[in-house]
């Protein structure tokens, strides 16, 4: 084990997140709270802390996965760590374990809260509660290769840790090229969103809130009602662009090249948009009486729908008061997650893909044993060693959810808010259903519960193996 | 495709079924009831029926995976259907889709019941139907080719898609020999435990109904309150017999041959004793202020567990009552399931192995990446071939699964319900959690919910493929 590139990696990611706090205390100045204070402070912390750590610099630069995962599952926690300090020195969240909580639940874009009165908060803490779901959404690794060098060659290990999905689309020969073309895309749809919030009404200050949860596919409201008190146009917006930022980012980068047939034939996304229509559909016609008129059922059908599959968790509507069919579609969508390559949660479609066509290849070889099939997917043939992964990645996740669920229920909530609960933390959705529903909070667990919900909520946005290989000792040996 | 194997043999399984049939009818007779007079009827139908199909022997006697798999699937079927129509025409179950629904449940020792007086039958009829469950677990090909050669030399694949577990453990050279033994040590089994209650005093007719229940996981009770009424050591007679079916046969056989030490390495066993006592330390804990006596504690305890892990289903107490963490327990037992190679039903305690096995292999290669390992199991490593079918198992296992949930809940029952019912079926369990509780039914679910829960059922039973090549159009067609 090279520990001293760790040791460097993390003290780089120390000095990145000094860069990201001093945003929120910019608002702060602007807003004249005295809470920029704490944040300049924070920075400072992390600042020093991320000198002493990168002092020397380690001599063996080559990163192995284990070396790789490490690092990343490390990073994204020594993050949380020091993100959530601000939200105690501000006095805004005085539990150090709840200021946690909802630190991770920023950066992996959950957007569970313990929070029971959002509004409560400081400009600037809601600034960077929003603004952790923006920096998570992409990865931080992603930012900070796309800005630097760090380690020169073996830093694909790093995005692949990183990077939802089964596999990582290099969608330019160089790295660094590839996280500034994700970057600046998804800083573009961030805009766009912003923007279109703003001219229809929106103050600035929610616009960009709002955008960051949205492109980031956080859900943080700054709302105690979410989105419900906006504007159904707003509604709309958000929706679109909810579905917008769960598509894979390789179609964005074909449409930028002009690709557009090539683009047109992404498989993923078809599937993605055929989940989105097909469940959109049954719920349309399950709800109708809820509401008086149709245009109000469309609405709040797909801001529902857009907002679970793309494990973005905001709402318009208690949908756990829906039929228990519209529950549980929005629950089969919780699994199924957004297109890899976004910056959305879940299993993801491209996992579901490649299990569903495993089966199709199994059937294909008892009818006719005689034919060898390849499973492919978007028009590529899938390697051996893909599928097998993502079978390993299915089998962590059930073992993860079920474990989860057992340890969250020694406190004794009944089953639906327990299994929603962790489902809601594992796939990055953040409101479940029950207790955990859209007008609920995750502020009644206890310690244990916060910490188990905190440790799946990693898991599901580092997609597991980073989170199990730190947790294995043998992992940590010397070779 | 050779469609003339398939008539023959679905033929053949008609006229074992007018042998099954005669035994309710002896019963009948002894208690002299005119019931009696149906299942001859029935029979002579069966008789008739597997005359007209085997008329004619197949030219080509060779048996493919793809027919092996609907060979079976439709036996099974076909063996429902027909053992159904007893219960209609003597009047205890008025309705052919209740009858049909209660019959499945039977075979496919599931022990799911749509009666709301289980007391009320008749006792040709009880029999019966707790003698399906004793077909339904060591299964009717194995009986079929313990008795009759059949088809010759290609059964194996019969015996493949009928036998619970990744792989067919052959335990002799030849396959007739195999089923031999195994249908005498399931024997065994059934005479020691029904020869046991007699002792303590049951009835012979409960003892022996009992006995079928036990050894073949099935769980039909035949009183209302299906365990809840007998004596504390006859309950725990069933405990001690519920666990000794879910054991792999292989270790019986292995321990009839003198072979202790290689039947003690057998890492199944070992895993699946772990899980019950694991589960139970912690149920033991979970609800001790429910009952007076530590001694009480531990006969409900190891009975639910002993029930639910073998996919059982009997109960001596409403265990919907206790804390969520022991529901939780049993909901995660429910999947596990028993022993590959037993009668019971679940996902199986060796595909969990070779599941953990294979998260351990990739994370040793992520470790360690110059070491190649291999998945090991009971002592032999697991061919590549079995690792794969058990991830494809494992995917349609969850799709049926959620898509079960979703067409159930159309009716709109709660979740706990609705889930808890298709993971009973699909498992072969029996009761769930709240409205299918150990004290519920599934009288009060819809037509179109039954057919979906039956063919969970049998999918549960045959292990998915063959129901899923029978459902798949290109599997049919001729080569």
């Amino acid at each position: 084990m090279n520990y001293s590139i760790i040791r460097y990696v993390v003290g780089w990611v120390l000095k990145f997140e000094a860069g990201f706090l001093c945003l929120p205390a910019l608002v702060g100045l602007f807003y004249l709270e005295q809470d920029s204070l704490f944040y300049l402070l924070t920075a400072a912390a992390c600042l020093a802390g991320g000198f002493f750590l990168t002092l020397k610099k380690p001599v063996n630069r080559m990163l192995y996965p284990r070396e790789g995962f490490i690092i990343v599952a490390l990073s994204w926690i020594v993050l949380s760590l020091f993100g959530a300090i601000p939200f105690v020195l501000t006095g805004d969240i005085p539990s150090y374990i709840d200021a946690l909580f909802e630190t991770i639940s920023g950066f992996t874009t959950t957007g569970a809260s313990i929070l029971t009165n959002v509004e409560a908060l400081s400009y600037t803490n809601l600034f960077w509660r929003s603004f952790t779901h923006w920096i998570g959404g992409m990865g931080v690794f992603v930012f900070i290769l796309a800005i630097t060098p760090l380690l020169g060659g073996s830093t694909m290990t790093l995005m692949k840790a990183e990077s939802p999905g089964p596999s990582v689309d290099k969608l330019v020969p160089r790295l660094k090229d590839t996280s500034k073309i994700l970057y600046m895309i998804y800083i573009a749809l961030t805009l766009v969103e912003a923007l279109l919030l703003l001219c229809f009404g929106m103050s600035p200050f929610d616009a960009f809130c709002t955008s960051f949860g949205t492109t980031g596919t956080g859900g943080f409201g700054i709302k105690n009602d979410s989105m419900a008190g906006y504007a159904p146009a707003i509604q709309n917006i958000v929706t679109i662009f909810m579905i917008l930022s769960g598509i894979n980012y390789s179609v964005y980068f074909l449409l930028l090249r002009r690709k557009l047939k090539q683009a047109l034939c992404f498989e993923e996304l078809w599937w993605y948009l055929g989940f989105i229509a097909a469940t959109g559909g049954i719920i349309f016609f399950n709800i109708r009486h809820l509401f008086s008129t149709s245009g109000e059922v469309l609405r709040h059908t797909f801001f529902q729908i857009g907002s679970i599959i793309t494990t973005t968790g905001f709402a318009t509507t208690d949908f756990n008061l829906w039929p228990q069919l519209s529950k549980n579609c929005l629950i089969l969508l919780m699994f199924i997650g957004a297109c890899a390559g976004s910056t959305g949660g879940g299993i993801k479609v491209s996992r579901i893909l490649i299990l569903l066509k495993s089966i199709k290849k199994e059937l294909t070889s008892i009818a006719h044993p005689q034919v060898v099939t390849k499973v492919r997917l978007n028009g590529h043939s899938v390697a051996h060693e893909v599928v097998r992964s993502t079978n390993v990645f299915m089998t962590v996740y059930l073992i993860i959810l079920f474990i989860s669920v057992l340890l969250v229920s020694i406190e004794g909530y009944d089953f639906t808010t327990g299994f929603t609960a962790v489902v809601a933390a594992l796939n990055n959705i953040g409101p479940g259903l029950e207790l955990v529903g859209p007008t609920g909070n995750f502020a009644f667990f206890s310690v244990f519960s916060k910490l188990i919900l905190m440790l799946d909520m990693l898991a599901g946005r580092l997609e597991l193996i980073p989170m199990l290989v730190l947790l294995t000792p043998s992992c940590w040996k010397k070779h």
